[in-house]
C-alpha cells in the first residue's frame, strides 16, 4: 500500500493513478478521490524528529576517508536533521515543475546529495528490541540528505551542513510493504546513475537502527529515520536534477534551485 | 510578564500567585484563573526543533580542554536536541515533588549538568539581521542543556549525549521582559553553588545567535534556542537535585532520577 499526504495536510492511498484521501495515515476513506496528477503531494510524514545513520554502507565508509578494517562502528553513528530542512517532494507525473526546489545556500561551495531509503514510524517505540522493532514501522520512503561537505568538516557538530532549509527532501510517499533489506537505492544526477547500493550490505539492519536509537530516545509516530547512504556521492550545482529511486516504493524527483546570496 | 504552559496543554500568565488562563501564549484571558500550587506546569514551548550553541562563554571552553587564544570561534557552533529530551518542569511552589526527573541512562557513566539561559520564538524568522532578530523573541526562560560527557567524546555527533529522553528540562515559565545580555544564570547542585555567569560575557549575543541560525534555518514560533553555559559543568549522580536560577525570570528545578538498567 502507498500511503501519501497531500494538499494542506491531508492523507490518502494511492490506488493506480487515483487519490483515495483518508481519515489520517493508513486511515479510513473519506469518499474524495482525485487524480494523482493534480495533486500537491506534501512531506509524507510530520515528524518531532529526524534520525539519521551516518555511515552505514561499507564503501561509503570508505570513499569519505575512514579506513574501516578493524574499525567498523560497533554502534550506528546518528546525527540529527532538524523539520525545517524538509521539502516536499514533487509529483512523479510532473516532476520538473512541482515539488520544492532545494536551495543552493550562500554559506557552502560543496553541496552534495546522498540518496537513502528513509523510515516512517507508525507506533511510539521505548527500548524496543531488533526482533519486535519493525512491528512499530509504518512504511518507507525515499530521502535525498542533502549535505553541505565543506561545511561539515569545518564545523564541530553538522546543524548546518544538514539542516539548512530544504536539505530534506522527502517521498513521494510511503510505501507499507517493502522489506527494508532486500532493495536498491539508487541515485542518478542529471539522468547518469551516481549511487547503486543494496540494503543487503547495510552495516547496521534497519531493525537495529530502530531498536538502538529507542532504547534511549523515544520515537513517535510519523517520525522519520534514514538509514545512511551508499557509496557515490558527489557535487551538485543550482539547476541539477537529482533522482533517488528504491526499487518497490518509486523515485523521488528533486531540482538544486539558483546560489543564494548573503542575507546581510 | 510570565507566560506559562500548564495541565493538557493549556496556557497562561501568572498575575502573583494566580495562573490566569490565556487562549494562547500572551494570548486574551479565557476567565479561567487557577492557584499556581494547584497546576501542573509544562515545558512552556512547543518547539519543531531546538538549536544550541556549544561554546559561548569563555570559561567554559578552556574548561572542556580547549586553548582559545587565536582560536576563540568565528561563528556560534551550533547543535541540536531533539524535541523528546524536553522535561517538563517542576512547580515552583513543590519543586521536589512536581515535573519529570531526569532519567540516568544506562549507556553512560558521566551525566553533566549545563545550567542556560533559553530562548522562546514568538514569530517566524528567516534570514533576519542582528539588529531586528530580538523583535522575533516571545521571552526568555531556563534550561538544564543535560549531557552524556562520555558519550559526548565517545561519538563522532552528540545524538545520545544530548538529546536522550528527559535531557533538556525547560522552564518553569517565559519572562518577556528580560535583557538576556544583563543578567545572571546560576546553577546549584544540592544547594551549592556550581556555575555563575553572566550573560554579558558571552561571546555571541542572543541577537547574534538567532541572526546567525536564521541565515540558513528558518526559527519557527516557540522554537527554542539554548545559549551556552558557563563554566562550572559537572558531574550528576542519581538523585541530585539541580536549581537553575536566571535572574529576573526564576528557577528552574530538577531531580536526577535512578539509573536506568541495559533494555536487552
Amino acid at each position: 500500500m502507498k500511503i501519501l499526504r497531500f494538499g494542506g495536510g491531508r492523507w490518502g492511498i494511492l490506488e493506480g493513478e487515483t487519490v483515495v484521501e483518508t481519515d489520517g495515515p493508513g486511515g479510513n476513506p473519506t469518499g474524495r478521490r482525485y487524480d494523482l496528477a493534480a495533486v500537491r503531494l506534501l512531506v509524507p510524514a510530520t515528524p518531532s524528529k529526524i534520525v539519521c545513520v551516518g555511515r552505514n554502507y561499507r564503501e561509503h565508509i570508505r570513499e569519505m576517508g575512514h579506513d574501516f578494517g578493524q574499525d567498523l562502528p560497533k554502534e550506528p553513528g546518528l546525527f540529527l536533521k532538524a523539520p525545517n530542512a524538509l521539502a516536499h517532494p514533487a509529483n512523479p507525473r510532473d516532476p520538473w515543475n512541482t515539488g520544492e526546489a532545494v536551495p543552493y545556500p550562500f554559506f557552502t561551495q560543496e553541496l552534495h546529495y546522498e540518496g537513502e531509503l528513509a523510515v516512517v514510524i507508525g507506533d511510539r517505540m521505548r527500548r524496543v528490541p531488533p526482533e519486535k522493532a519493525l512491528d512499530h514501522v509504518l512504511g518507507y520512503t525515499i530521502a535525498v540528505d542533502i549535505t553541505a561537505r565543506d561545511a561539515q568538516r569545518r564545523d564541530l557538530q553538522w546543524v548546518r551542513a544538514k539542516s539548512a532549509d530544504g536539505f530534506l527532501p522527502l517521498g513521494p510517499w510511503i510505501e507499507t510493504g517493502l522489506d527494508p533489506q532486500n532493495t536498491w537505492v539508487r541515485t542518478y544526477v542529471n539522468d547518469e546513475l551516481r549511487q547503486e547500493g543494496h540494503t543487503s550490505a547495510m552495516i547496521f539492519s534497519v531493525a537495529e537502527i530502530l531498536a538502538y536509537i529507542s532504547s534511549f530516545m523515544t520515537l513517535e509516530p510519523l517520525d522519520v529515520v534514514l538509514t545512511g547512504t551508499p557509496e557515490g556521492v558527489g557535487v551538485l550545482n543550482p539547476g541539477d536534477r537529482i533522482e533517488v529511486a528504491v526499487e518497490g516504493i518509486g523515485t523521488l524527483h528533486t531540482r538544486i534551485g539558483p546560489k543564494e546570496v548573503r542575507p546581510w
